[in-house]
């Protein structure tokens, strides 16, 4: 009887999140404001996110203590099992040891609750009431409504329609914990009210469903906005999860020569890699690499430049991987990865060097999803099926160098509403897709003018 | 920081199922040839069962050696946690302490893994190539769906046509493990086509499903039939469970006044009891509840009898429970719990007094179901929401008493895929509902004239 998993004792939890600001190698670009082209200033935040947080998004403490409040909840599924994939290293038949974080344990089954959890406590200790957001393929969504729930504080969402009709099972599931959730465009802001009117049919995309939310927030003082990825502090909240398996990997005495997540903001990926980078620029010899769509190829197409985070131009301009704030992406199933940009710390760590994008095809992502789950038994959301397509790259290149490698990964959901996905790729319906090369400067005319990093 | 959860190392796994046959206070009344009226002997059983599994079935053994091949497949995702509800305590505001067994981390989300790896082995090592069984809400056929594929066997699922149809992710769940899910009744055997005749429309129920599963398989020498619940193998497996929380309240010192499970065929609600069940019977004072729906109340409302486990008739007769094999319950959600008929270890018990039942209505668990998501976070399947029911009921008894509690219930699995009855509890469509008396009693017509236990 081989050992499969790794487990944590309650008592072993993490107490400080890491933050990577505190160890970057080189100065990140400051967020400008769109108006003055100056670097934002907390009071430009303040309408949109609570102070403490605003605090946290530019903090460059190393360590930050995770309030017991926060700790409290995340003992309802965290310390998550490390996991060694023996079945699937069997198929595979390559020189490589498989380990897996199992994120897919928490409630609405994915590791966005690390930091919906952690968001909600802190507006509620700044006074507010009610939070708004997006979400793609309603992970993100679904995570909040619990966490806005377990703090007792109301929650909207605004849902990128295509997920919201593809994925009915999400709003639902938002609906249990108490939640509202809107198709986006929705007639319930200007932001989307203008979309409809110009393209009645659109399938949103996530930066119009961020206009909406933060639209909808900024109008009323006991609200405020949440994004489940990209800035700073979210990816801070998620490297409870790295933090973890450092401990976890420690314990059975092995360290990965491959570290991989797939990204669509950046924050499952960043939440398991930021550990590890710290232990890189400090020396340590170990590929980091982020799994992205060809859908959208934000990272290994897209520039690194100064973009707005939504479509309605309302955001800070970030510095960043990107396709441009008017990308509207093709409707492939992994929703959670249709974001026009790039979480700003992924985007630098990519531009320096120290992490690596490549991206994969839908057809190759289920093709790998279905193995897993015919050998390891869970069945991946469709976004986490990329971070298994690169495995298995990683495997075959092992295969052929002949040397053995030691691959860690973040299983970051399960699939288990997405399967009508999986029903359409086991029925032939999916098929390849590339983005073609003038669509991507079409969409990247949206960044011209635009002051650059 | 309080602990909630108590894990156990996967060296703790318990290494043997544990066979109440051993430690029977009273001698039960065996299945009995519907032709002869004589007890069934292994042979009789052969062309259904492989013989390793028929053996199982009758052995009278306290103890039974689970083989290496299950326990690896077992350590993908047991030992499972055992947790504490604090959210839930705080809620119900009752002088209780709640302890659950959380079954939902399962690859499908449900405690039939336990006995579906088992069967796959053993069909496997019998040299059968392909099994057929039958499943209600699904959760049973996807998680034998995914034990066929670990094990190389081909499978084909009969799945009640109301719940086929309520829930279509169950089947794309089995289609992603590689098996075959038809609706029941279908036109692919003769017991299938011959309802179809009669009731074109029929909603199906889990007597017509094993009909027709148990045709399919004994027509080929390679095909077997395997169930999901009610039969002695099938509850021996599931001991893995309540022998695992039983190390598990031993490290932290507890013992439970109380142990509560929901009851379709009473597989979940044994595996976590039997254990509790041998401590009773040498002498331990402990509350053992099954927990039912009022639309299907087989041991609150059905008589002890022998009965058969089918609507064909092509079972053995068990002594049991029962409804009446012809008794088609009305579409409520919890999929899992319409069968007429109930475990005969389980109706046994039950009879003797050593167990108790009750009947829950479907309003009242799904506002338990509500309440436990936006507390504890986890959204429960619905045949798990009437323990939660029962949970309710047995604190606000502790209230009235002011007498303090342990009370311990399987978390028998997840809603994720059974999101759409939430949706109709949360928006009203639903209704409460007592099955009429004379119903109960033109159902009992059908085993008029059957020998008596």
């Amino acid at each position: 009887m081989k050992p499969v998993k790794v487990f944590l004792d309650e008592s072993e939890i993490p107490k400080q999140w890491y933050n990577i600001l505190a160890d970057m190698p080189t100065p990140m670009s400051p967020p400008l404001h769109p108006g003055t082209g100056q670097p934002v200033g907390p009071d430009d935040l303040a309408p949109v996110f609570p102070m403490n947080l605003i605090e946290q998004e530019v903090s460059t403490e190393r360590w930050i203590d995770i309030p017991e409040e926060v700790l409290e909840k995340y003992l309802l599924w965290r310390p998550t099992p490390l996991y060694r994939a023996r079945n699937f290293e069997k198929l595979l038949d390559a020189p490589v040891r498989i380990y897996y974080k199992n994120e897919g344990v928490s409630p609405p089954g994915s590791h966005k609750p690390n930091t919906a959890i952690a968001q909600a406590y802190y507006n509620k200790a700044f006074g507010i009431k009610r939070l708004s957001t997006e979400t793609g393929a309603g992970q993100w969504g679904s995570a909040l409504s619990m966490a806005c729930q377990m703090f007792g504080l109301e929650c909207r969402v605004f849902m990128v329609r295509v997920s919201y009709d593809q994925k009915p099972f999400r709003g639902m599931m938002m609906n249990v914990w108490g939640a509202n959730c809107f198709p986006s465009p929705s007639d319930k802001t200007e932001a989307g009210r203008k979309i409809l009117a110009e393209h009645p049919d659109s399938p949103g995309s996530l930066g119009i469903a961020i206009s909406e939310a933060i639209e909808d927030a900024v109008g009323d003082e006991n609200a405020r906005y949440s994004l489940g990825s990209v800035l700073n502090h979210v990816l801070l909240h998620q490297t409870i999860n790295g933090l973890e398996t450092q401990k976890q990997l420690k314990k059975i005495g092995v360290y990965p020569d491959v570290v991989i997540g797939c990204t669509g903001g950046g924050s499952n990926f960043a939440g398991l890699c930021l550990p590890f980078v710290r232990d890189k620029i400090h020396g340590k010899e170990i590929s980091i690499v982020a799994a992205e769509p060809t859908s959208c190829p934000t990272m290994t197409r897209g520039p690194f430049a100064y973009d707005f985070g939504d479509t309605a131009q309302t955001t800070p301009l970030l510095a960043m991987h990107t396709l441009g704030h008017d990308f509207v992406p093709a409707p492939i199933h992994a929703g959670g990865l249709r974001y026009h940009g790039m979480a700003p710390i992924v985007s630098h760590l990519v531009k320096e060097q120290i992490m690596e994008a490549r991206a994969y095809d839908q057809i190759q992502t289920f093709k790998a999803g279905v193995q897993w789950a015919r050998t390891e038994g869970f069945i991946s959301a469709p976004e986490t099926n990329h971070a298994i397509a690169a495995v298995v790259q990683e495997a075959e290149r092992a295969k052929e160098e002949g040397k053995e490698k030691v691959i860690l990964f973040n299983w970051s959901g399960h699939g288990l509403v997405d399967l009508a996905a999986y029903d359409a790729y086991l029925s032939g319906k999916l098929h390849q897709y590339e983005m073609p090369e003038e669509e991507i400067a079409r969409a990247l005319q949206a960044i011209d003018g635009l002051p650059k990093p």
